[in-house]
C-alpha cells in the first residue's frame, strides 16, 4: 500500500493562499485522490484553541519564544492526530502553512535563532517532511494591499511592512535551499495566470504520485 | 536597590501545596515582604488560557511533546510579564510549581528526554532560577487518597500511580542534585507539623533576604 502525499502551501498574507489551495485540491481530487485539507496553526480542536491564543488579540504582550512554542505545540497535535494518520491511510494532505511558516515568521520575522526552530522541528516532525511546498510569492506591498481591503486583521497583520519583507526573504531563501521540494508560484499575476501555474504543479504531483 | 526573591513550591497532587503556600506567604508578608502569588501553568490571562488547553478534558489525545511545549509557552509568558517585573520591583514571588514540574512530570513522568527540557528551560528562563524551592513530599498513596476525596480530577489526575511514583522520584533526585536550592518538607505529617517546618523555612529565607 502506498502512503499519501503531504503538500504545504506557504506565503505571506494576501498572496491568495485560500483561492489557490482550493484550486489545487480540486485538481488533486479530479485526479482521483482523497484529500484532507488542513491549516496551521489549527486543524484539530486542540490546535484551533491554541490558534485562538496565539492569533487572538491578547490582553498582554506574547513573548516571541512563547509564540514559537505555541506554534510547535499546535503542530505536534496536528501531525500526530491528523497528518500522520491520513498519510498512512493513503490520503493526500494539503496544509495551509506548516513548518516553513515558523522558519519564515518566527525565525526571519521575529529573529528567533534558526537552531532553536530546527531543534523543535526535529522533535515534533520526527522525519516527516512535506513532499512538496507551494510558495505563493508576491511583493509585500501587493499582499498588504489585499489584506487591508479585506478588513479584520489578526495580531500578526498588525506588524510592519519590514517584518513581512523579512518573512518573504526567508521564504525565498528556504525555496532556494530546497529546490526539489519548493515550487515558487508568482502570485502577483491575475487569478487565471496563477491558477494555470497551480494546475501545472498539480499535474506534476499527480504524475509522480502513483 | 535589591531585587526580590523567587520561591517555588513543588510536589505531586494531594501533598497540601495550597494550604502550605498560603502559610508561607503569610509568614513572608508578616516579615515585611510584598509577595506576588502565582501558579503554573497560568498566572497571566494568556497563560491561564494555555492552562485550560493543557489541563482541560481534551476531545483528542495531546502528544507529550505538545504538552511540554504548552507548559513552556505558558511559562515564557509568566516569566516575562509577571515574575521578572515583580522581582525587579523588589517584590517576592511565590509560585505554585515552576520549571521543576516540567522536569518531574514531562521528564520523569512522561519520559521526555532531559536534554529537551533543559534546552527549553535555557531559552525561556535565560538565567532566571528560583532562589529557593520547597518540595512537599509524601508517598504517592497519601497524595492520591487526598485528591480523590476532593473530586473533580483534571486530566493529569487521571494518570496511574506508577506515573506519580516516577514524578516523585524525579522531584527527589532534583532535590538531591541541588541541596542548596531545595528544602524538602515531609508532607505526610499533620497540618501543624508541616506548618512548623514551613515557618522555619520562611524564617530562614527572611533572614538571608535583606
Amino acid at each position: 500500500m502506498t502512503t499519501g502525499k503531504f503538500i504545504t502551501v506557504e506565503g505571506i498574507e494576501g498572496v491568495g493562499k485560500s483561492t489557490n489551495m482550493r484550486r489545487l485540491i480540486d485538481r488533486l481530487e479530479s485526479g482521483g485522490k482523497t484529500v484532507v485539507e488542513t491549516r496551521e496553526p489549527g486543524g484539530t480542536p486542540t490546535a484551533e484553541r491554541i490558534r485562538e491564543v496565539v492569533l487572538g488579540h491578547a490582553e498582554e504582550p506574547i513573548p516571541a519564544t512563547a509564540e514559537l512554542l505555541l506554534m510547535f505545540a499546535a503542530r505536534s497535535v496536528l501531525v500526530e492526530n491528523v497528518i500522520r494518520p491520513a498519510l498512512k491511510a493513503g490520503k493526500w494532505v494539503v496544509s495551509d502553512r506548516f513548518v516553513d511558516a515558523s522558519r519564515a515568521y518566527q525565525g526571519g520575522g521575529r529573529g528567533i535563532p534558526a537552531d532553536r526552530i530546527e531543534a523543535l522541528a526535529a522533535w515534533v516532525l520526527d522525519e516527516l517532511e512535506p513532499d512538496a511546498t507551494l510558495l505563493l510569492d508576491a511583493p509585500v506591498q501587493t499582499g498588504m494591499a489585499r489584506t487591508s481591503s479585506r478588513g479584520e486583521p489578526d495580531r500578526l497583520d498588525g506588524e510592519q511592512a519590514a517584518f513581512y519583507s523579512r518573512v518573504r526573504e526567508t521564504y525565498l531563501a528556504l525555496a532556494d535551499a530546497s529546490p526539489d521540494r519548493f515550487h515558487i508560484v508568482d502570485a502577483s499575476g491575475t487569478i487565471e495566470e496563477v491558477g494555470t501555474r497551480i494546475d501545472e504543479i498539480a499535474a506534476r504531483l499527480l504524475s509522480i504520485g502513483h
